[in-house]
């Protein structure tokens, strides 16, 4: 069995690294993932350059191809092209940093699970809850036990569902448990930093500090973590909002006149 | 009432510029847009660099910014800081070509809406059927006709939906009407092209050849535009798959040993 690991932090990261050593005891490992950091990417893809990439080898790893490309590129290039639709998993990260709510549509990580959900492979995005904290081996460790429940219950999960994995910045001890979860809001204060350089020019800096969660009895992945358990919501790609169709179509957006 | 309008294809596209320009009938036009080109951006946003802003004028235009940033950048810093939570409204094209099905997600002119409708702002994201029809001013049309209607029951629609619109590339007489619709699945063939420079390192361009709809009767936004209908998609940016949060329960992923 091939599992596809990847990430956004680049294909340097240790977040990456200590997940791929891990995946060795589930299966074939192969290793694509972005040259540099690419951490917010997003959904995006290079369209208007070429993309290089560069074959390299790590102990252990069956396959290792730095990319210079976004997270997604690295995910469409290594099931299509690298490795030939031969990948059984797609498993993303482990993230400097949480992916929750409404961010997770900035994150490169989940996007590229999602870019494996896409291309009908069971694939999982996994985030550790604060930025630099560099203890990744409880995560990876959590990241291979649900990994192999994903993949053993493959057939039970929807093909265009993905799970979205964020595990608290704890010890190993101190992790509660693990909850499915709903993705919740994230809300940030004081977004924008105004600055001037020195010919005058106007320029910005985003910013924001997280407010943490008003209400813990949510069943949302920003409690949960928050809580100190392991989060896992499935999402999903289709962005369609079913529920809404027929009250647009009422709303006479069929006969509007031009 | 005051109106943003963005797109990914920057500022100076023709696409934009029409839809600022026929936007003023309906209020105060905002552009805020790429100072480039930014396709298939998808949702990213810029956290590792600054942000260079430069003021424009645009004859009949309130107000014109164009940003070194992606599209989602554009709105959350058009919406937080230049136009300080004044828009009624976020109108992001006329995107050269389609934004259809699971393209949505590399699509940085929906990412433009969808982050309008994460910071509360009715949003629409509105496209061309064709790649280089230069034709912008029936799609124009059709973007001030929804955008009033979209005003005008901004009530009546839920706060995490937005509407993307597909116009067909066809002359104002040949459209066939308006269809409210579900994402489709758009199908590629041959989709990486591998090349290797004269230094003998490999590159990819990432290509490949749309595959046509093959069943006409789904009611998708690929098939309405297909037909010559103008494709209205109500999508959310809540991922989270609700309807299967109680199977992923039941099949043990909180119980999960590591």
């Amino acid at each position: 069995m091939q599992i596809l690991v990847t990430n956004d932090d680049g294909i340097m990261a240790p977040g990456i690294q200590a997940l791929a050593r891990k995946m060795t005891e589930l299966g074939d490992v192969i290793l694509v993932a972005p040259s540099e950091e690419q951490s917010a990417s997003g959904h995006g893809i290079t369209i208007l350059d070429p993309i290089p990439v560069k074959q390299l080898s790590f102990k252990g790893i069956k396959e290792a191809w730095a990319v210079r490309g976004t997270p997604a590129d690295c995910v469409k290039l290594a099931v299509q092209e690298l490795a030939k639709n031969k990948c059984s998993l797609v498993i993303s990260g482990i993230n400097n940093g949480p992916n929750l709510g409404t961010d997770v549509l900035y994150s490169g990580t989940v996007s590229a699970a999602i870019e494996g959900a896409i291309l009908g492979i069971p694939s999982m995005a996994v985030s550790l809850g604060e930025y630099d904290y560099l203890e990744f081996e409880t995560a990876a460790e959590i990241a291979l036990a649900l990994a192999r429940q994903l993949y053993q219950n493959r057939d039970g999960i929807p093909h265009d569902t993905l799970l979205n994995v964020n595990v608290p910045a704890l010890k190993k001890e101190q992790i509660k448990g693990f909850k499915v979860t709903r993705l919740g809001v994230r809300e940030y204060e004081n977004v924008f930093d105004r600055r001037v350089d020195p010919r005058g020019n106007i320029y910005y800096w985003l910013k924001g500090e997280i407010i943490p969660p008003r209400n813990h009895d949510d069943e949302t992945d920003v409690v949960a973590v928050d809580d100190g358990f392991v989060s896992i919501s499935p999402i999903q790609f289709d962005l369609t909002n079913h529920r809404i169709i027929s009250k647009i179509k009422n709303i006479g957006f069929e006969d509007v006149k031009f």
